[in-house]
């Protein structure tokens, strides 16, 4: 299989486990579980589900034993993605295209749709088909990624600086917590399947890390250099909102060169600690690399 | 020790737990964690988490094995309370008599403290004294108890049916998922750290939900009969919002009488199958029964 067969083989696996989430923990007849459903149902690249799925073939495990965990972080993205979106928040009416959340269902339905997937990704993780072990594994890594730790501090420094200049160094802390720490979780989830020793998870963190910042640096870029239609949302936005970003930083190209570096050495790490195995997930990181939108 | 005593022993280990959990799970120095520590040390009677540790008692095991957990309950509670003050839930201004979390940090810093107490209340589950299975137990029973077939769903029926007449049996299935489902749940955590059975399991589900019931029968009362210095909130507001409660249903005495009825029948089984073993956990029942506050 070449790499956009193998994404899309991943993707059937977690579309039909997704499916089966969805009819267990969030069944119809409930406003919330149809917000919670309308949000995580549209769609996306599922890199973080791919990752998780992924990194469990990388360690030998098979794709399919990390399928439920990879549910568990797509619903937790969503549930974050649902409540940066809130009035309170980014107050953002569209996602993908359509109504976000609130607009669609009203802010208190919303804010509990976002409550419900939070909380369901740790009963889907607690039900997923992996032993003890490795469920205790990756509701620690979730919960780790998507706190104070993680997720929610990088929620937290976005606000704080947004509207202000910032040096490189803080910019990589807010991306390395905002988005690096999900992403490297879902690799961790996908370890925990697999039975990852130490040394396995300490070089697919570092990995991780990278990715996350080449994702954000790319995206700073395509806010300056991509259309709306390629994008599929406005562009420019950081400069109207007087964002430093990368692009802001170096410029377009110099950030490009940046996540270029980046994406080669940490490429280049995986594949010496893992050979052939690493190929699809050094591919990935390309093609994140070189995406238009 | 007596029963009072007894308490007193369980918060004093619930506390030192605690204070452990905020210092690794909400570290100082940010805002956000500086909120979810303003409302989760607010205080209150901790009965879930003393119904946790109880319950690990119950079954034979120590309650300190079951402190983390306990502690896992309340941050989930917190949570809960937290997101219902939102202004576009209760839009409640006060809670227990202090500015409530979105007034004194504002809603954006209230909105992200909430989902940190949600999250983090997994990651201290994970990384509790007890083993992978116990871990695994608590993380489901929480979620579970939180989510689309337990407090969320309370969320939104409450929402749903506010300001208008309902049924008893509508009231009843409200209380049941809104309160019943988590007080089950940190029964049910404490019976995973003891190791309980399918048959504990079952019985102490059953002692759960009407312990829940008659807890908020109580509160409908209280509603009506008590004084504000007593409750520490507000009295009359169910009455102001046209809702219907035991008290509207049957007036005060009559709901009185159906709490007593349902709390003797529910103590009178658990009696039966754990003999002196309950005596606490009656007790914990007829004082939540008897409560002016």
């Amino acid at each position: 299989m070449n790499y956009r067969q193998r994404y899309e083989a991943y993707l059937e696996l977690f579309n039909a486990q997704l499916t089966a989430c969805c009819d267990e923990y969030l069944p119809l007849g409930s406003q919330v579980n149809e917000a919670a459903r309308y949000s995580l149902l549209a769609g996306g690249k599922r890199v973080r589900a791919v990752l998780c799925m992924a990194t469990c073939e990388l360690l030998g495990g098979q794709a399919q034993q990390a399928a439920q965990l990879a549910c568990a972080v797509e619903m937790l993205h969503c549930y974050s993605l649902i409540h940066d979106d809130l009035p309170c928040m980014d107050n953002d009416d569209f996602r993908r295209g359509k109504p976000s959340c609130h607009k669609a269902y009203g802010e208190a339905t919303a804010l509990l749709a976002g409550d419900l997937l939070l909380t369901e990704a740790f009963e889907v993780i607690a039900n997923a088909p992996v032993d003890d072990r490795a469920r205790v594994g990756a509701c620690a890594a979730l919960a780790h990624g998507a706190g104070s730790a993680g997720m929610v501090l990088g929620q937290e420094l976005d606000l704080k600086y947004e509207n202000q200049p910032v040096e490189e160094e803080t910019l990589r802390l807010v991306h390395r917590n905002k988005t690096g720490a999900l992403i490297n979780a879902a690799m961790q989830m996908g370890a925990s399947a697999a039975g990852g020793n130490a040394e396995d998870c300490q070089r697919l963190e570092q990995f991780a890390y990278d990715l996350g910042l080449v994702f954000q640096i790319v995206d700073d870029v395509l806010d300056v250099t991509s259309t709306s239609e390629e994008l599929g949302k406005p562009i420019g936005s950081d400069a109207e909102n007087n964002k430093t970003t990368f692009a802001t930083l170096y410029g377009p190209q110099g950030a490009m060169e940046l996540a270029k570096k980046i994406n080669a050495e940490a490429c280049g790490r995986l594949s010496r600690a893992y050979g052939e195995r690493s190929e699809f997930l050094t591919a990935l990181a390309e093609n994140l690399l070189c995406r238009r939108g």
